[in-house]
């Protein structure tokens, strides 16, 4: 499927401030950048970085200063998670997955080790992912408004309600208290209302990151990745090293065949 | 200087547990590794890896199970932080360091943001790292038994007391929000009272990292590497899938020459 | 049923401390004092003061301080919660029971108004604290050693697990958020094993208080009241302004007919 | 000085929900109310009830619902807290003053011994709620939207940073911390910019409550009591049982001498 991936971000930075920006399509298998531009107004000179496909811009910005990124993209179909997916031995995980079992800022996957037992001890692999899947959508209700940056998986699951972000890491949070690597992915998203930026995730299962969105909201074939990372810290369209202005962001993906 | 390190690790694991070892010392500049064993009793056929020199051996075992370890291992001195050391600008960072600018499960970074500014703002560097440990010496007591294994650096902040995980978390959520790329690092430590693995952390200064001892307690030139990691989660000595039973460890380091 | 409740609580105040002693029995309707005495030994001349049947000593002591308790009570049968009992409408409420509805200390009633209207939010009254208490047998594990003083209903319902404060921390933040006034009660408890000053809770339910134990490791008739509250804040045995030394503690009940 | 309080509060009730407002002047020494109406539009037959001075409407409403109330209020000039007022003795505080030494929702005294002691405890009374409003003025800022209906002082207290609510909760939790009863204050204020229900705080003093503005943004003289509680979980002017739509809310008071 050929997408086009646009989006627009705007801030004001009143003092000399240190940035990175995520916004560009990652080099990942089962999506090739047909074409793309980047464009920064003014231009900072950033210095743009690559590593294991993630693309990053950083340097140090003042004032004014928008990025607009526009890409066509073909996507391959994804494969969906399916119950008898092997959950691998920790023995057999390659040493770059196993940071993924790990707790981290927002998914204190060690305070969950008990509720994973409890709920999920029974399963593993495919069938435990999708079960930890199937309790999202039957215990957490999708709501504009209740979270921030700072919210936790822990703080969703009391609250039962959250966004994209709140999803995803509650998701990772369950998969790897139950002893499944997990990571939080930043997508462009096809058909997600509103368009934004979109948080999901993926699981190590049988040999390979199996791709997933906690929500339900979007199509998996639909998602574009552009970085992956432990939980939300890693993968922010951008960090900055002190206070911003208020952002304004525009995100779209349309279907080009 | 030589040193010799042993540590000694029991537990009882009362179903078949996935768990991770991390009590080897580091393959890293300025430690060699004279002559090391590592036994396992009994042995369930632990695999042994090794990422950017830290080495880990992971498996499945059941019952009652040890880890002894010992080294003979030749430390070189190292540099103090001084205060003119150099604070890079994002742009002239490593991509591998990037990642120890974030906040994560234990240095909550986002929220000292602020904090960070009021009080250190005025400073860059090695001066900042040096104020920030200025800090902890006049503002955290040495204190055991009121943190424990869910005890974050905000926590401390509020408590202004723990033990050496806790000033080393502390220390480096503020260089964190300070814009310095900070890390933990488990170590064997000569004269440590008591005895224990010993949680120290590093900064990133002027091109390279910069180890330091946030309790003061050891001297920096008897630290022998073993693991580095965003927090505690990354460096555990053991990790596991489930449940263990109570644990009990004895270390030692002693000076050879 | 006659019980004789016995206590004794040592400590040591290093320097002169403010403190407030609650161990001995309320005045309270259900539970009538036959005989009783309090120690204290040295005795710093505490004040002795009565709110609404809880008894309190306050003062300053300072070096090693012991307080004994003796006394026999006769406790009348307690009525059991029945599902039909009715949730009065908060317009009917005694004004001195509205406090109970609100959120406390270690009861954060407010973050889980979501999942009681979820779990709960079609039940009221007795019925609704039956599913309550029918909820937490299914989900919380009574374990020693998960929790501390500073465990809140929230860090309870993550980790699924607890000692009877935590039990009943999370029983009344239910009831809260369920629209029951709840407030929790410190207790000698016959029968519990091991003995110590037992943690309870009490439900306001058509037009009274209706006392139960959310662990079931006690029996409701035999619970010699000492203090009720918003939470565990309220209602600790021993409140000091300042550092306590280690805390010794023994406590007894026995059936005298 | 004679104030005309008026205030402005609506909201929309999508199902039968239980409420209670608190908007009226509390009758309170040093306040004489001279004149005031209250309309509820439209009217559920709100039950008034008074606690302590307090004054509560409660009952259950559905649909769009407005209050409007509107008082005439003389209040006395206050007297400014001085260093030399005493610290009584938990010993001769009234019964009803020694909750407000305890922790609650948003003020968590109990985390916050260890730094009490260490910054404020050579002083004692007056001098030292003196020397806590003197570090909250040196060390927090007065920032809009950086905290929300959840956040509690220990959260404040990291991001240096809130408004009148949470200037109000670290004031108590300081002052509770160092064994000064400490209380959450709703009020009328003249002279607030922009105008807003207004939360102060009091602390009990040489044997009365001394009400003073943490923020210093208004005028102690200008403040009619609204109502006093543990924190802002006991003085929220509208406490409902159920999701209410969105609420809008205007306040004014002005001079009318």
């Amino acid at each position: 499927m050929r997408l086009l991936a646009q989006s627009h971000v705007a801030t004001t930075l009143a003092a000399p401030t240190e940035l990175m920006l995520m916004i560009e399509a990652a080099r990942a298998p089962g999506q090739a950048i047909v074409e793309e531009a980047l464009t920064t107004t003014p231009d900072p000179g950033l210095i743009a970085s690559e590593t294991d496909g993630i693309r990053l811009r950083r340097g140090v910005a003042e004032g004014p200063i928008e990025f607009a990124y526009r890409a066509l993209i073909d996507v391959d179909p994804r494969r969906p998670v399916t119950p008898e997916l092997v959950q691998q031995r920790w023995s057999d995980l390659p040493s770059a997955v196993l940071p993924y079992l790990l707790s981290s800022r927002f998914c204190p996957a060690d305070k969950f080790m008990r509720f994973a037992a409890r709920e999920f001890g029974d399963l593993a692999g495919g069938a435990k992912l999708l079960a930890i899947l199937d309790w999202l959508r039957r215990n957490v209700d999708y709501v504009h408004g209740v979270s921030d940056a700072e919210t936790t998986a822990e703080r969703t699951f009391v609250d039962r309600a959250g966004v994209c972000r709140d999803f995803a890491h509650l998701a990772i949070t369950l998969a790897r208290a139950g002893g499944l690597p997990a990571r939080a992915v930043a997508a462009y998203a096809l058909d997600l209302q509103p368009p934004d930026f979109h948080a999901v995730a993926e699981v190590w299962l049988g040999g390979g990151w199996w791709l997933f969105d906690p929500t339900g909201l979007a199509p998996v074939d639909g998602l574009i990745r552009i970085a992956h990372g432990r939980d939300a810290a890693d993968i922010a369209f951008l960090t900055t090293g002190g206070a911003t202005g208020p952002l304004t962001m525009t995100v779209s993906v349309a279907r080009m065949d």
